[in-house]
């Protein structure tokens, strides 16, 4: 097992190295650093690693969150990204972890690494917690303009990464919509439920967005725009709740000794809500294992994206994915 | 001033009865109630009021909220939404109170009340609550495949009423986004972006859903199946979080004491968080005074949206969307 980490991108360089280092010795896997040689070896030398396990190649440049993805990787050859995705794709490595511009992975994904074969588009799945069970969203933000043909397709990506990966049997499949009727809807949605109703995909139906968290289904599909405003606001709900319970108790009457056993109290509970405690997501519709790790990434964050990019490596998902996708 | 009540929509009709006779009484307003007359008169019964106020006017059907509102209304003559309608219509009252079906509500206000000459469309604002303030949403459902030019329309509506009603000089306006630079989003929100950067709305960007709550955009302007997802996910996390919290804390090693005191304090702050507390809103592009209230409104919640609707025609904000639509 050998995973490749792009240093260069991320808000915490160094906490990236960190994470890479702790994995590459609490899993024993060996490890490619892809960044700024100096700057890694200076960080190095503050940590305890085998040396026999770790290559460092040199890349000096960085694609950032605001520019252009496609023309940045056509632009940037000596950064970071695509030498990683380059990497990957000659096999030098089984699985990239990148905190790093998501339009940069995307389009480094398919225009370096490349689709499966059969797939038009790569999603980033984003999962919701819930009463019953979590679900998982696609797409999360990753296409714009869509088509039911395209939702199909993330149904069936999510469909075989939740079989494959998280062994649920027969995933339940419910399309995002502003009713449960059939019907229901923008004519991209309405068309949508049509073509997931003949598929062979379990389909539930139409979800609400208010019922997602007391619903059992696996899978929402939506378009990118629409998964991202769902996601979006419910970050934002969950932390103008944090912010304005937390005032409230300090403002409060209360005797200092319960407030702190109620700040503790909701600490725990609004941790549950919050989506960042996962380290990272895989990149789906590729055609190898890149995993998405949150830009604020610390060492413990980019330590826990390893695991996970260990698990989806041994999980064989990607070609799961193809066999499923070429009908084997 | 007299207000019409529709006494067939919604789920209690009972307590939409002693809302409306509450609010006759309490506001001194002439009131008409229509409905079934003998459910009317039994419930009047056990009622205190001024009989020479109150006017009830017979309508047997009620057009639920799975029907086609536009077949419906042509089916059901007899129903308290097409009498009632038509009663505004004719000026034999100021205002019309409604808990039924939205979609009917639209098509009626569309078909037989009427637009105000040069709008489109009719929408239904909802308000979302912020750290600094208040964020009202256009549109939040009534329109589901829409355009630019729509959009720009939902922002004058949006605009005027917050103008003439809540008395905010110059309402920020912004477009829900996935991100806050230009060119962010689908081909509907680029293009939207430009109509509104061109206009003489006083527009401040784009807004990404999790910045709601934490910004002082006084109008948020969202095609309807995007804002009824945004605003039912916001619902789905308060109600996730709260039930997800109570349920810890009764579980809780807390004492009993404890348990009650912070039970009481969240009850108060996730109060804040319901739009549920809210009476009613107007129907925004149609020329009468149409108020909805909330499906499952109690007697109180009717009586606040009398109130509301009186202010509604005090403020006297159809006519000066008319002046303003009409460029005088």
């Amino acid at each position: 097992m050998k995973l490749i980490f792009d240093i260069n991108g991320g808000d915490n360089k160094s906490e990236i190295i960190k994470g890479a280092i702790e994995a590459s010795n609490e899993f024993d896997t060996d490890i490619i650093l892809v960044g700024r040689e100096d700057f890694i070896k200076e960080n190095l030398q503050e940590l305890d690693y085998n040396k026999d396990k770790i290559e460092i190649v040199d890349a000096k440049e960085n694609i950032e969150n605001n520019e252009d993805p496609a023309f940045a990787l056509r632009r940037k050859k000596d950064s970071s990204i695509v030498i990683a995705m380059t990497l990957l794709k000659e096999k030098k490595g089984d699985a990239l972890i990148s905190a790093g511009s998501t339009g940069a992975l995307l389009a480094g994904g398919l225009f370096i690494v490349g689709r499966i074969k059969g797939i038009k588009r790569a999603v980033l799945p984003t999962t919701i917690p819930g009463m019953k069970s979590n679900t998982m969203v696609i797409d999360s933000g990753a296409n714009m303009d869509t088509n039911p043909e395209l939702l199909l397709e993330f149904a069936t990506l999510g469909e075989v990464f939740l079989k494959e990966y998280y062994k649920i049997d027969s995933p339940k499949v419910g399309l995002l919509n502003v009713g449960s009727e059939e019907g229901k809807g923008n004519s991209l949605y309405k068309e949508t439920y049509k073509v997931l109703k003949d598929s062979n995909i379990n389909f539930v139906g139409n979800i609400e967005a208010r019922d997602i968290m007391n619903n059992d289904v696996d899978l929402l599909v939506c378009d990118g725009f629409d998964g991202n405003i769902l996601l979006k606001s419910i970050e934002g709900v969950v932390d103008f709740a944090v912010k304005n319970v937390f005032h409230s108790l300090e403002k409060s009457d209360l005797d200092d000794e319960s407030k702190a056993l109620f700040s503790k109290f909701l600490m725990t509970k609004f941790k549950n809500l919050d989506a960042k405690e996962v380290g990272g997501t895989i990149l789906l519709g590729i055609d190898g294992n890149i995993i998405k790790a949150h830009g604020n990434s610390d060492e413990r964050a980019i330590k826990n994206a390893a695991k996970y990019a260990i698990s989806i490596v041994e999980s064989n998902v990607v070609k799961k994915i193809k066999d499923k996708v070429e009908g084997k």
